[in-house]
């Protein structure tokens, strides 16, 4: 039995169960196990963890950190368990926190434009009711079906519709928020413009758990656009001569909402996924646009850009089935690559717009040097990339993989990018924080990390080092 | 002669200057008086600084820090001096550190998307260099001829537009912030997503010069959009009228750039100072709207819903002119406004969407109730007021008009609004923040202060008690 001090883990797990009545607490079982390891008890990588608590309400929260605080315990924040950097998976002796019950919409309030939601709503449930009444929620990672809000605010998780509408950052209004040392607080509010105190909310946005648990977000909602909905596909010859076209298609002046690329490999993972036949070439790249509000002009001048910078096989459509189909290809992107190998690394990087033809050249100079399979996909129109490797045999990433992403990281940095658009830090580049923010800030991170949770016992080794 | 511990003001003050040899330091002088008191010696009720100083680059800055701290002097950053909430005034025995020197645009990138400057830049010449472009700046503040990028950025600066494109922080992407201590961070970046660090760029927008000195903005610029530019106005009986189709227009899911709403006695009193004849009566009230991207539907669909709401008066064009003339009479308003009387003092708050009409009314009945004259003008579609109280006579506020702005304060509070919408706190308003953020919040940002500003020495008793 495992001692923490002169406790053990019976002791602390008593102690756990008398502060958190409404929870239902896991130990050993394969639901722990899962929920520790990514949805994979075989994944296991970060020790055994203490406890899974899914947390009933509020109260269980603050039971599960004034444990935490007693006997100097680890705590894991975990929503729908979606995160692709290691951000929520089970650290040796922690409880992991779920707030995935905590899923109700408190409050879809159509005139003021908003919702007040718990933490472990999922985002495309909250889109759904939001539509029901005229309203949309913006962000739409491509885990919407699966990913929390919560999870969506912790880490600014960003999607195919960032182009027009902004991050995760941009559609929240406020937050509660419990502190480490189990004060509720609240942030924001209810208005559009707020300019009183310090921006606390976008400091808790994106802070991956590391700062305090969230217990309620106000997210904003828009009305549905009036315009017609427009989506389109067109082929390039290659990533680079579509990332080109990208800035021209950005710099017309016509309001984008989706600008996604996907390059030859992807596209034929995908025929084979779809059993489409969507593929010219292993080579040739798939454009996937579109606008939600859109007049007789924009499929108009989107056609005659895309012609003058060499794409074909365009087609542009206000058909909500053949619309519905093309969002589909890119929302099954994943699943189709990574049904091309046993094992697989998804990167995301994001670099100045100008730069976008750079960095898809250099993946493919990569891809040679380093002799690695990678499918790379991305929301072009804000310079964001997602480099997938592939590999077979080992579970192990091989050391072509490793060194692969590390020149795609450097070539990042040095472009004047980050080694993170929209999939947050977690453990899988916190060693890359003063490579990208200088040690300064490193040292103010810290700081401040230290003023909100001194213990350091919220998501420890997440986000910062 | 004052005395500083165990230095006298001349031994002060030659440290300061061998510490920045680059600026341009005043003493005594009007100069120094005027900055000292937004712009008018005669107002000064902060006591006597001891230098203004227009720094000549970034060195100086670090001159200025370095003696501040050597000697615990006060610094008050100012740039443009157009503060609204006694934010960048003068106190007694301290430094004004002015950046208005520094006003270069750096770099304005059209393939990116951005632009670096220098905190100095008027934001009228960013975007009019963009513009030259293709691109804009979309921030659009009632002060855009007069006020700088660094001071939209300490204040979160609002504008007609942020109904479209959101405030200054929302147009944001990278700061380089001088700490009191003297070194130069970098935050944010050159990417549209970044989801890489806490977000300690939005944390230092709107902290109005109290947690360091912003020395270097990389803001966000568009594309020009494709579609016409469409402005409007109608009338209403009253501004609850106004208020309430206004949430019907916004609701439509028309993309509105602006919506602007002045009571009818702003009318008449701009009628007053442009010789224009706009006004039916006192109290019918003025809408002036506006897309920046329309196609044939806008017009149509925004003049139906206003007379199914009990608009009146209605005109739309798409002459640019005439659309110049109604946007003039906007910008005018405060100007207009002012000169009915010996003085103001122009209030800034923001409700939930749904409670302008609500807030509205309440603004008639405490003009009633109280006595005083309130004049209103607002961003009606994001929810934001500003009623203007006039008075004649004593320089010095009347009761009533404390009383009145008191009430108005705590209706804005109990509707679930904040007292300050996008002209920031400064010293105006800086005793309300247990008020509006609870004792949590307000001690945490002390916390933060004393964080990045130990020595108290950054802009002392704004923004935060």
């Amino acid at each position: 039995m495992t001692i923490f001090g002169a406790y053990t883990n019976s002791e602390i797990l008593n102690y756990l169960k008398e502060q958190t009545p409404h929870a239902e607490i896991h130990i050993d079982d394969k639901e722990a196990l899962d929920h520790s390891a990514n949805g994979k008890a075989e994944n296991s990588i970060q020790g055994k963890i203490l406890a899974y608590v899914e947390v009933g309400d509020v109260e269980d929260i603050r039971g599960v950190l004034k444990t935490a605080r007693k006997f100097h315990v680890p705590v894991v924040p975990q929503t729908a368990d979606t995160s692709t950097v290691i951000g929520a998976d089970g650290i040796n002796g922690s409880i992991i926190l779920s707030v995935k019950k905590l899923n109700h919409i408190k409050e879809l309030n159509v005139d003021d434009s908003l919702a007040v939601v718990e933490p472990g709503v999922i985002n495309q449930e909250l889109d759904n009711a939001a539509r029901e009444k005229g309203l949309f929620y913006a962000p739409d990672p491509a885990s919407k079906p699966i990913s929390s809000i919560g999870g969506n605010v912790s880490t600014n998780a960003g999607g195919m519709s960032c182009l027009k509408y902004g991050a995760t950052k941009d559609n929240i209004l406020g937050l509660k928020v419990m502190l480490a040392d189990g004060r509720e607080i609240k942030l924001g509010g209810r208005t559009l413009k707020q300019a009183f105190g310090y921006d606390l909310t976008q400091l808790f946005i994106g802070s991956e758990g590391t700062l305090g648990i969230v217990t309620e977000i106000t997210v904003r909602l828009r009305p549905l656009p009036l315009g017609k909905s427009v989506t389109g596909m067109a082929f390039f010859n290659d990533m680079t001569a579509l990332a080109k076209c990208v800035n021209k298609l950005r710099l017309s002046g016509l309001n984008f909402s989706m600008l996604e690329a996907l390059d030859g490999k992807t596209v034929v993972a995908l025929d084979e996924y779809e059993k489409t036949n969507y593929a010219k070439s292993d080579s040739s790249s798939m454009l996937i646009f579109g606008f939600d509000d859109a007049s007789e002009q924009e499929p108009k001048v989107s056609e005659k850009i895309l012609k003058e910078n060499g794409a074909w096989g365009i087609e542009i459509t206000t058909d909500p089935e053949k619309a519905k189909k093309l969002i589909k290809l890119r929302q099954d992107m994943l699943l189709a690559v990574f049904a091309q190998s046993d094992y697989y690394i998804m990167e995301d990087m994001a670099v100045p717009l100008s730069k976008l033809a750079e960095m898809v050249d250099y993946i493919a100079k990569v891809t040679k040097d380093q002799n690695v399979m990678i499918y790379t996909a991305g929301h072009a129109g804000d310079g964001n990339l997602h480099p997938t490797f592939l590999w077979n045999g080992q579970s192990e990433a091989p050391d072509n993989v490793i060194e692969g992403i590390r020149l795609l990281f450097r070539k990042t940095l040095s472009l004047g990018g980050t080694i993170s658009g929209e999939h947050a830090v977690g453990m899988s580049k916190n060693q890359w924080t003063v490579e990208e923010l200088g040690s300064n800030v490193d040292q103010i991170q810290h700081e401040i990390k230290n003023l909100f949770d001194p213990l350091g016992i919220l998501n420890p080794k997440r986000k910062i080092n």
